[in-house]
């Protein structure tokens, strides 16, 4: 397919107003023009893209997509109840066949939110990782590996096998990558930390890791190891370029050194750290230490929305506001985090970008909704005005995804029909 | 009018998911009916409200409608530097005209996202007012008046003069009411502040204030005067129970026990707190002091967004991360925040909640959509999944505003087209 974007205004950090208009074209799953002129040739689509502006697809760097089944399950509950009481034993009864339900229900969300690549981290991957490639997104799914008997040998252990069987099965199929991913530090032995560290090295795989989410668990980890999770994941041979740390809420300034000395990525979560009374992760001192920050939504139970505008708005809400400080970013600073910086994240070097020869990842955001109007300024616009609501298009590798409020690759009145009666029978409410 | 809402689901504190299902039925302006049986009679309209969730009108009880014009201007710009340099000299070129558009252009947003009544403080108020009275809203419209010379007769400045001409000509037509403004203490003399209170008193009206904002003004206060800006405003006696005070982000505990025994209202803005780095209000000890707590967009210019819902998630979410507490609130303390609180903020008793005889101001809430399904509890749900995007259908006075996607009251395409015309010329884009 070859589409032509005409009189689409672009975000730039160098232009005045933080944006400038453009033609750009695509063929194929790539862009193949940018630039003042009209681009020659004949288009199957030309798309006039007036009041509106055009961003690269949004990445979601860390998310728990089969979690909308439990969408404000447990609500108001504190963290501990809330995951013992509610949100464990209700995992406890997940099915791979309601993960692909809920993933689907999950990636409905996110097209229509204008994201077009997202990082999961569960089980029952194989089912998150078919949903994705039926949806015609791209993924980077990983099975979670927890791991609590020092003795065990990790080659025995089911969720290493599983997790390495999820790579054999999955990894380039469709938009699917796979990574790997050690739950946390205090989920997991040393052990089990070096061999799939290992293991995801010699695939040249990434690792998702939570790191530093609650001060409990990064004080827990100093009191039995003497180091911080940080040191823990480094000095175990876990912490490098294709690591991707969720969180980061209570990393120590040695910490930020070490993750920037080792060029991991992390993924700010700043709604799900808020809602769940985590904390407020250092983001300035992240971006200030070179960090390659990302942004997730984590899952529908703790945030509750999948919407990578809602958390880009949040974090440039909240840092501002807790620094006291209205000039904390510079207007354009934080761009990169809603795609960019979360393909890096992902080992998507072709991804995330708006450049010729990228991958034509798009949403075309309508600005000229009572809302939305006046855009002003295209940074200062997408961090605080733009929302989910006003995403008309999104593109995923030159196919579109989703146009004025109609999915091209989900049925979305079976997949309705269908999530409604997981639903009620989950809950047992008939 | 005669209306039946059938098969809705309400917010109730004390039912089992936050929620019940009942008949609600209205009548001309007011609500007739709540209960679990179909109502008796015939009715002009039947709804069916299976999947969403029914709430009262929302109440923006902190506005400058008219700043719509200036959304996403200056954006990224330190605090002074963005007043000074780009909103003092812009509004020093507003007119009624533009007044007028922009407000009405404010209303459409806040009618699209389920806002039926608002506070607003600014100048060229008639403008505003017609507004509002044209589109079928309710609005407490008060004329800001600042006063920097001491000697002068308050009785002869222009803008006292306005806001009591204001009083005259437009309280009580249609759904407005006249308010009194004090813009703040920093901007006003002593003899002034006296002089508005005695002026709002003798009339019964509600006195808007800023109130300590920023750490600045605060601080510069109490250097001044030896005195927080709240025993300033008691001590000239305009802190009672018709007193409204925008932001106290940096109130001390004398002061908002000072605030509670007067009974004033208090108006919590934490998206323009937060974007323009004035802090966190100190919303957990206002609530505990028994303070009527509302909340506030404040204008687009340091928002960006006029809609309740998202100014009410970000209450939810700030409070508790920086807190770091989970269930800093219980899920349903925060509730009267979005209506109740604000009609009392507005001295309308018969307005912001959900019962027999009171106005029937009413929003009607998709569930269904991904994105907002399933609603496992209603506060949670109104807290952290509900959005502008999901507002089916707003209701002021038993008179359908907004429902579908359509305004009833506003020629939206018209408006679209003077708005976009002012914008351009206003900005000498063309």
């Amino acid at each position: 397919m070859t589409i032509h974007f005409k009189n689409a205004a672009i975000p730039d950090s160098a232009a005045p107003l933080h944006m400038r208009h453009v033609c750009l074209a695509v063929d194929g799953e790539r862009i193949s023009y940018i630039g003042e002129a009209e681009p020659h040739g004949a288009f199957e689509r030309t798309i006039d893209c007036s009041g509106a502006l055009l961003v690269p697809g949004f990445v979601n760097a860390h998310c728990h997509s089969a979690m909308t089944l439990f969408r404000s399950l447990g609500g108001g509950l504190p963290t501990q109840r809330w995951l013992d009481e509610t949100i464990l034993p209700a995992e406890d009864r997940l099915t791979p066949e309601l993960v692909e339900l809920s993933s689907t229900w999950a990636i409905a969300e996110m097209i229509a939110s204008g994201t077009t690549s997202f990082s999961d981290m569960y089980f029952f991957c194989g089912a998150t990782a078919k949903a994705a490639a039926d949806a015609g997104v791209k993924a980077n799914i990983a099975r979670s590996v927890v791991s609590f008997d020092p003795d065990e040998d990790p080659a025995g252990s089911s969720r290493v096998k599983e997790a390495i069987a999820l790579y054999d099965e999955w990894n380039g199929v469709g938009g699917v990558k796979v990574d790997f991913s050690l739950h946390a530090e205090y989920t997991n032995v040393p052990r089990t930390v070096e061999y799939l560290a290992k293991a995801a090295a010699d695939r040249g795989a990434m690792m998702q890791i939570h790191l530093s989410e609650t001060k409990r668990e990064h004080d827990k980890c100093a009191a039995k190891y003497g180091k911080t999770p940080a040191a823990f994941f480094d000095d175990l041979g876990a912490l490098d370029g294709r690591t991707v740390l969720a969180h980061c809420v209570h990393v120590t300034p040695e910490d930020i050194a070490l993750i920037a000395e080792c060029s991991a990525s992390v993924v700010h979560c700043p709604r799900s750290n808020l809602k769940l009374g985590s904390g407020v992760a250092p983001l300035r001192a992240l971006l200030d230490a070179g960090v390659n920050v990302a942004l997730g939504t984590d899952g529908a139970a703790s945030n509750n929305r999948l919407s990578m505008l809602d958390e880009y708005t949040t974090a440039a809400l909240i840092h501002p506001g807790v620094a006291e400080q209205a000039d904390l970013f510079t207007p354009a600073e934080l761009l990169p985090l809603l795609s960019e910086n979360g393909a890096r994240a992902q080992g998507r070097e072709d991804t995330g970008a708006r450049a010729v020869g990228m991958k034509a990842d798009l949403v075309l955001l309508d600005a000229s909704a009572p809302g939305a109007y006046p855009m002003l300024d295209a940074a200062d616009h997408l961090a605080y005005t733009a929302s989910a609501s006003q995403v008309k298009m999104t593109v995923c590798d030159g196919s579109v995804l989703y146009e004025n409020g109609e999915y091209k690759t989900i049925d979305i009145e079976k997949l309705r029909f269908e999530m409604k009666k997981a639903t009620d029978d989950f809950y047992k409410r008939r």
